[in-house]
């Protein structure tokens, strides 16, 4: 690991310590990687449903944590921002699985991780969370080997896939997080969190105590409401990718229903500022 | 190659052979691929431009030959239409080199080719018309080798690069485009010409005695005029990427400055929906 990518991590660590918020572009390739670096983010991270989706791949551990360190190294190539890889559950169902595809993400750039307790299995929707917590204390021992401060994003699937009454969701994923904290995560993610109201949020927030990441969709809050509520980091998960999906569909559909092209419009993004953006 | 290939092969070529025209949906992975596919387009392109932004790169054989196969490859694992590659200036300076890159994107699964006459030179912008020939003819030879009838679409940049007046650029597009038809070539390309008036479109259509493959854009004639002057085959270019990048910049510009996050509006197009598309 180079001097800049230490750098980086620390640059990367200290957003999350001190308000104000930031908000981390999650990125597929490296063009919407520079789109965001280019309108001023101050992080990149990478979105597991959208690289699976440019691969061909549904969402959920499909891809390998091999073709994530590829989308990445070609990011780092270029980008000049802190990148964190989303590596679902780690690709592995040991401790040693989850710790190697750290070290592949983290050598093909990263600076931080995002790790899951999802297990994909409908009947146990989560890992046991001892388990859990001895695959971040694991983590955060190995990350000391290379000598960079990895920073660990902790995601709780407990709110989001229990059944239980809002009251009990809420409890687990506060459970879950202050575990994840305390087992050596510096942020703890609660996907869905985002889309609930501002005071379910204050109150899960201020029962963890860690900075938290919460996801953000079209009716999420704005900045500094969620700022003054102390949301320390704000990602934007596949949900624009989906944006331009849904672009690219309705052009499809004007094309073969009114032959018209109409929605090839490029707001003056033209060929030579695409070409400008990897030079 | 397997039969399924031979038979897109003929598939691909048929589209050419009489009206309706056909609009070739250009894509850079495989969720573009998917979007076209599904909404009913009948074939698929590579765009050279769109793949290098997702890897980091400028247009203009920037990329290598594999990784234009790479992404052939995941998308003809889903995609069930003919696909055809955009191999630029063919990534050699030889005959037997661009010959070896348009076996690479066959095996990969293309049953069509782009090949270009510019040399990415800004002194000697054009390859001399009888090289160019002669690679147009060593490819017919090498693809019956595989036995598929390879579409070969031979574009000219005569037109594009050329700084004389109108009527010789256009005069050098014709002469151009016959020579690469007898050389055997199935269709002729000739870019910008979809931003022409409707009156050159059709002098040029009427004096090149191949099928005519045209770029669109917002303020091309619909398919209904074009079909008219007898085009026979639209395609997309990298323009419709460059509407998603316009996107992405609208709402990461929307973020910064407005701390809002309504342009994640993805128009129904849900997370299920995209982990379908690659079932």
């Amino acid at each position: 690991v180079q001097q800049s990518q230490k750098d980086l991590a620390e640059d990367f660590l200290n957003l999350h310590k001190t308000p104000p918020l930031f908000v981390l572009a999650n990125a597929w390739d490296v063009a919407s990687a520079r789109i965001f670096e280019l309108a001023g983010f101050k992080a990149i991270g990478t979105t597991s449903a959208g690289i699976a989706a440019t691969l061909g791949y549904p969402d959920g551990q499909k891809i390998t944590v091999h073709e994530t360190a590829e989308v990445i190294r070609r990011m780092a190539r270029l980008v000049k921002l802190p990148i964190s890889a989303d590596i679902e559950a780690g690709y592995a169902l040991t401790v040693e699985g989850v710790i190697e595809s750290v070290r592949i993400v983290i050598e093909a750039g990263a600076v931080g991780i995002n790790l899951e307790d999802s297990t994909g299995d409908s009947q146990q929707p989560l890992f046991d969370i001892e388990f859990q917590k001895e695959k971040i204390t694991a983590i955060r021992e190995m990350a000391q080997s290379p000598g960079i401060h990895l920073v660990i994003n902790a995601r709780t699937d407990a709110y989001m896939l229990s059944k239980d009454e809002e009251t009990l969701r809420l409890s687990k994923a506060v459970e879950r997080g202050n575990a994840y904290k305390d087992a050596g995560a510096d942020c703890i993610f609660v996907p869905d969190l985002g889309d609930m109201t501002i005071t379910s949020m204050k109150s899960l927030i201020d029962a963890i105590d860690a900075p938290i990441n919460i996801i953000a969709g079209p009716n999420t809050p704005s900045v500094g409401e969620l700022e003054e509520i102390g949301v320390r980091r704000v990602s934007l998960g596949p949900r624009h990718q989906r944006a331009t999906f849904a672009l690219l569909r309705r052009i499809a559909e004007e094309i073969m229903e009114k032959g018209t092209f109409t929605g090839l419009i490029t707001e003056g993004f033209s060929y030579a500022d695409v070409n400008r953006m990897f030079n």
